[in-house]
This record gives structure tokens, sequence and C-alpha cells, in this order.
């Protein structure tokens, strides 16, 4: 059986994971993505899987983090807010989200809205699937669609501190960011005491982050 | 010239330094200092200060740290509410604070409150003096009393975040601790964009915090 994961999940010192003011040009608000990624954006397998055959790029921890994105992954949990800016019903059928034809899914994806619609196959074997469930629906039905393989839990912050505040997640790798963005959606809200129910083992890298890893406790 | 340093200033991992609820009974609120401290009350040198001879405990990064509290230190400034839980004008004359007869500060102290009243004297080399000032006057009276030695901006979080929102501090060592308070007074609010000003280092520990080293830029 598979294990619920959260993996590079990125983190403002001050709690953020997405700013201020979403829209369709600005999916993280007044957050600049390049500041608070650039640990991944510049590792060397960020370069390769952007088609740099001969890339450079840092080696250490934070590539290999970057690198095991998809490691073991057969399907992922979303919320609506990390594939639209949109809120209440859909306004353009048309619109396939903000991750490109080829999204880097590759699995299908559960994405929970309010608003159920038929779902979307994209190029590369991402399948978006619209969901009105609650979190432990809709991870019964990403663990059949997994199989053998594990569930990812990708965000946004609100759905990633759900899911934590539930018990469902098995491993949660998040990473602190040493940026302060200030103001948007905390992920840690909520979430007292989670070192009772959760280790936490911190890792510092160079590139200034740090790897959280929480692990649920048996 | 001295520095403007914080020293081993512990804040959970969603950001708070003080949980909620202060009273005379509980400094720390619902928050319980022996797990959000648990790092520095593990180490060697604490159990040394606390009169134990063969004392053993950490000897690694948390007991560098908590060794150095004191090394080049000539004057703390601190808010009322880390040296007491009231509020308003002083109530009982004969209460001399948190800290017990000989405060582990051995330095002038500057608490800074709005009801200004006569300094204490306590043993071991510490005098409260009560100054209602705001951080850059506060700072130039302390600096005047350290001397040639360093100031420290010892909290509680409101204090520590005012100093870094005017960009007063040189250095401030913040230990983030693996917990989670839930809620109390936070110490990253309204420091946006602190990287901008900051060069920010995190170092993990074994014992699951991690040290944070904050330089001002040039």
């Amino acid at each position: 059986m598979g294990l619920t994961r959260t993996q590079n999940f990125t983190v403002s010192l001050d709690g953020f994971a997405t700013g201020e003011g979403q829209s369709l040009e600005a999916p993280f608000g007044h957050a600049d993505p390049s500041r608070l990624m650039q640990w991944a954006m510049q590792t060397r397998s960020f370069a390769r899987t952007h088609g740099q055959v001969n890339a450079t790029g840092t080696t250490g921890i934070d590539d290999v983090y970057a690198s095991s994105f998809d490691h073991g992954i057969g399907a992922e949990i979303m919320g609506r807010h990390k594939f639209t800016y949109e809120r209440g019903p859909w306004s353009d059928p048309d619109w396939r989200g903000w991750w490109g034809d080829n999204p880097p899914f590759h699995t299908p994806v559960f994405v929970l809205t309010h608003y159920p619609r038929e779902p979307i196959e994209m190029e590369g074997g991402t399948t978006f699937h619209f969901i009105d469930a609650t979190p432990a629906e809709a991870l019964a039905q990403a663990k059949e669609a997994a199989g053998e393989l594990d569930v990812r839990i990708g965000g946004g912050p609100s759905v990633v501190r759900d899911f934590l505040a539930e018990g469902l997640i098995d491993i949660a790798h998040i990473v602190l960011a040493p940026v302060l963005l200030g103001r948007g959606v905390r992920v840690w809200d909520g979430l007292e005491s989670l070192e009772e129910r959760y280790d936490i083992e911190p890792t510092s890298s160079p590139s200034g982050v740090v790897h959280l890893t929480l692990t649920r406790k048996p």
C-alpha cells in the first residue's frame, strides 16, 4: 500500500505558501515564485527537466529533493487554487489551468472544488478530475487511482493544512525559504501541538532553505 | 563600538515566541517553556549554570549558543512583558520581576514601558531601568551603558520585531523550535521582504531546532 506524501512544498519563514491577491497573471499573488522556489529552480535537475541537456546547477540536497518529485507517485490531490485563480462557478470551459499542455504531474490529479465538472485529459499522462469531497473521501479516490504507488498532497497551503490537521499525511516534506512574504495564506494555522503527532526533522541547505520532514508517529 | 544583537531567541515553527494568556504563574502563556526551550535546557552549559558541577548534557551547536549567551554583552533591552505580566500602572512596588534575586543578565537592563519608575538593583550586577522610549532612543541609552560591549535585544517577540523592522539589530540569532504553538504573539508580523535587508543563514541541529542567523546587509 502506498503512502500519502507532500513533497517540495515551499513556505516562507513567516509561514505563507501563497501571497495575497492571486489572479490569472499572478498564481502566487504578490509573492514572487522565483524567490520562493529559487532553491529548486537553481538545481541541475530543474534545468534538465526544462530541456537543458548539459545542464549546470546545484547538485546537493536541494537537487535530490527536486529530482525525486515524481518518484513513486501515482496520483495527486490539489486545491482548486492550484489549478485556477477563479472562485465560484467555472466561467471559461476552454481554459485548462495554469500548468500548460503537458503538466508536470503525469498522473491523475484530483482537484478539490465545490463545482465539479468533467475531467480534462492533458498530454503526458495528467488527467484533472474535479471532485467535491472531504479530505478523507478524496484520499480514498486518489489511493484507488494510485494503486501501489504513493499519493501526493500537492497544496496549496489550506489543503496541506487540512490534510495535516486530520492526520492523513504520512510524510510531509516542507521547505522553509529564507523569505518573508508578510501576507497571504498560512500553512501552519490551526495545527497547534502538531509535534505531538508528527516527528519534525530539519535539515539546512547551503542555499539557505531548511528541508523539514514531518513523519506521522506510529 | 559594540554591535546590537539578539541571542537564543526561540520561536515556534509557526512563528510564536510567547503563547496566549500570559499571567503571573504562566510567563509564556499557554506555551510550555520547557518544550520551546528544550534545546537549551538539555545542554551541558545550562546544567553547569544551574549548579551541576559534573554536568552532563549536549555539547554540540546548541551548547555553543547556550554558553555564549553573556559573552561580550554590556546591556540588554527588553519589553515590559519579559519582566512582568502586568499591564497599566504598577500595582505592587515590592515585586521585582520574574527573574529571581540574581537574574541571568548581570548588566544594566532597560525595560520598555509607558509607566517609568525607579530602577531596581538586583544581585549579580543586574539593574532594571524602566524607560518610556522609542526603540532608537532606548538603543542610544543602552549603548552608552554598554560602552565597548554589545547590546542584547532580549525580546519578547514584539520588541524583536520592532527593532528588526527599524533595522536596529546588527545580528539576530533566532531559534526555530520544532513545536507549533498555534496562538500567541508572532515575531515575524510586519517584516515583509526582510530578506532584502538581512542575510538569513539557517543551521539545523540534531536536537531538531534550526539556528537562524540574520545579519544586516551593509
